[in-house]
């Protein structure tokens, strides 16, 4: 919070004492940034107005800019994908002057909360998390480091309760622009490797959207693009096609197994993250199946390793560095003084066509 | 450092006096921890015995156990071999209550001395790193943490000139067992994907070694581990067959390709690293060569990928999460209040044969 010494005009205690609120509240509402009443906000608001209170920028920018350090709090550091993002935070921050330091969380929430606690410990000047949180209740950790004058930026995951800047990609577009790639070649059986840990095995589209609502933002968004260009196709959805709980390889073997093995089995399969793939090659392999005769398939995040496949794989590429340099420079703006636009930044994916779909045996 | 006050016997600073050395070397000889010249440790322990002093283990851990942090540094979070070995010291470190915060370096080593002044500065109780420098020069920032009573534990390269303890693999037997196999199969031209940034392509073997010893450790041990195996079989030394500079996919491509294109081209490749494979796959596509039939592949970092390659690929599995976890015991253990051993501790990679190995054409 901004130091009262050595202004001119009305301090924020005064204000605050003005508008009969704490100093933390008056703060919140003169620095933009935390949540604050609509009430109070307007007393602290008026109150400023009356005394001639003129927020002093470079007094916030220098209370907040003072150890010159980010921290970026990500779901899983051993996913390719997090490490990617991780390199464009550290590129653009390094670039500014800033050091970054780095929490996993390993998808755990009270994990998440704990690696907040110690950004806060360790005075970083603000944070970008790919957060596990679902709701604004479970975002009650994101809100203190707010509240404390520590801007969040969230990447990767937006959390839809939340009025934040987040910078993600348009996972709906990318995933539907897959499964459109996938109907084009004449699969209507197209089985999708989705995996947020649902308890038990949604049976209707209805309660797989209702799953969809209960998970991950990204997990959401890549279902209803799947939906999208089912519907577009009007292509029934099945239920049996479509894998959920947690997405290791051994169980996406067992899944993808399980749906080679229907009686109207898949003839295409599209699967997100690496363990998604490389649990589909193992399942083909185990059912004497080859790609792309057999079974068409599209993965979600490209890598060195789908390149050199023999055949090479078509996957979804991420803009994973520009994700992170992105989240940076946001982040590093509202440090130097910017408002937080909190608005939603959204990057576009890139299908890399390679020769892992074919058409479906006649 | 310890403090001094309410210890019963005589404190570090009168042992320093009886000494006529300074307080910092007295603390860091009876601390156990940074580098003493055997002179003045020989002083400071005589004046210990004839001042009857007796370290205070738990002032000891209790001056530096205090923000229940470790500090990792690591080369490239975006290695897979590193994001594993973070897992393996978080899962260790948080099972005792510690939190785990990372820096990457990008295998430079003044991101690494501005690494180890973000930990000091964030207080962390001790520091895992998997070190860029050299020699004892280059390391001057590891002792400076020592010297604040931060203890250093090196992960994946030891530094030879260092009395740290370190946690490594045995590269050296590692790569000489994966060569064997090759010369087992009928190999006598075997290319090495070795790779450290030397300007100049080594011409004979003496050069290869001393710019060995000029780089990491790693890459020293791996190339003695090379040169064991044709050694014992009596297979003359061709620099032509190892490839130096850069590591990058592209680098691999071009140097794979022209040792394909000698007269007395190899007919086995042994290489280190994702981009070493996935590098060399693509030159022998390039050259419309097959493996194992027209080359034999072995890699050095296992990875689900190599598995669900067709055929899938022999590789050296490195124990990176148990690296990462035995690191972390060192640590906490030191930190727990027991003396550095400064020992290297070598854990076994382990080679696992799968099918891209095969006699070379007769």
């Amino acid at each position: 919070m901004p130091t009262d010494r050595g202004q001119a005009g009305p301090t924020i205690s005064e204000v605050a004492a003005e508008a009969g609120v704490g100093r933390a509240t008056a703060a919140r509402t003169l620095g933009g940034y935390g949540y604050v009443s609509p009430e109070l906000r307007a007393r602290v608001l008026a109150a400023a107005e009356k005394l001639g209170y003129r927020a002093n920028a470079l007094a916030r920018s220098m209370s907040t800019g003072v150890s010159h350090t980010l921290g970026v709090i990500v779901a899983d550091i051993g996913n390719p994908f997090f490490a990617g993002l991780l390199r464009g935070v550290s590129d653009t921050a390094r670039a500014r002057g800033f050091d970054v330091i780095v929490l996993s969380t390993y998808e755990k929430l009270e994990e998440e909360v704990a690696a907040v606690n110690v950004l806060i410990d360790k005075r970083v000047d603000g944070v970008i998390v790919a957060s596990a949180a679902l709701d604004r209740e479970q975002s009650a950790h994101l809100m203190a480091a707010i509240d404390r004058g520590i801007p969040v930026v969230l990447v990767d995951r937006a959390v839809s309760a939340l009025d934040l800047d987040a910078v993600v990609i348009d996972n709906r577009d990318a995933a539907r622009e897959a499964v459109e790639v996938l109907i084009a070649a004449g699969h209507r059986r197209i089985g999708f490797v989705w995996g947020p840990p649902v308890a038990e095995a949604p049976a209707t589209r209805r309660e797989m959207v209702a799953a969809a609502a209960r998970n991950l933002w990204t997990d959401g968004e890549r279902l209803r693009g799947y939906l999208d260009a089912l519907d577009d196709a009007h292509i029934p959805f099945d239920p049996r096609l479509v894998m959920v709980g947690p997405k290791t390889e051994e169980r996406v073997v067992t899944e993808v197994g399980r749906m080679l093995a229907l009686p109207d089995r898949v003839t295409a399969v599209f699967c997100t993250e690496t363990d998604g793939m490389t649990g589909s090659l193992r399942a083909l392999r185990q059912a004497g199946l080859s790609y792309p005769e057999d079974v068409a398939l599209i993965g979600f995040d490209d890598s060195a390793w789908a390149a050199v496949m023999d055949p090479p794989l078509t996957m979804i590429a991420q803009p994973v560095h520009e994700l992170g340099a992105r989240a940076a420079r946001v982040l590093l703006d509202v440090l130097g003084g910017a408002e937080p636009a909190r608005e939603r930044h959204t990057l576009r994916a890139r299908l890399v066509q390679r020769s892992s779909v074919a058409p479906p045996r006649p």
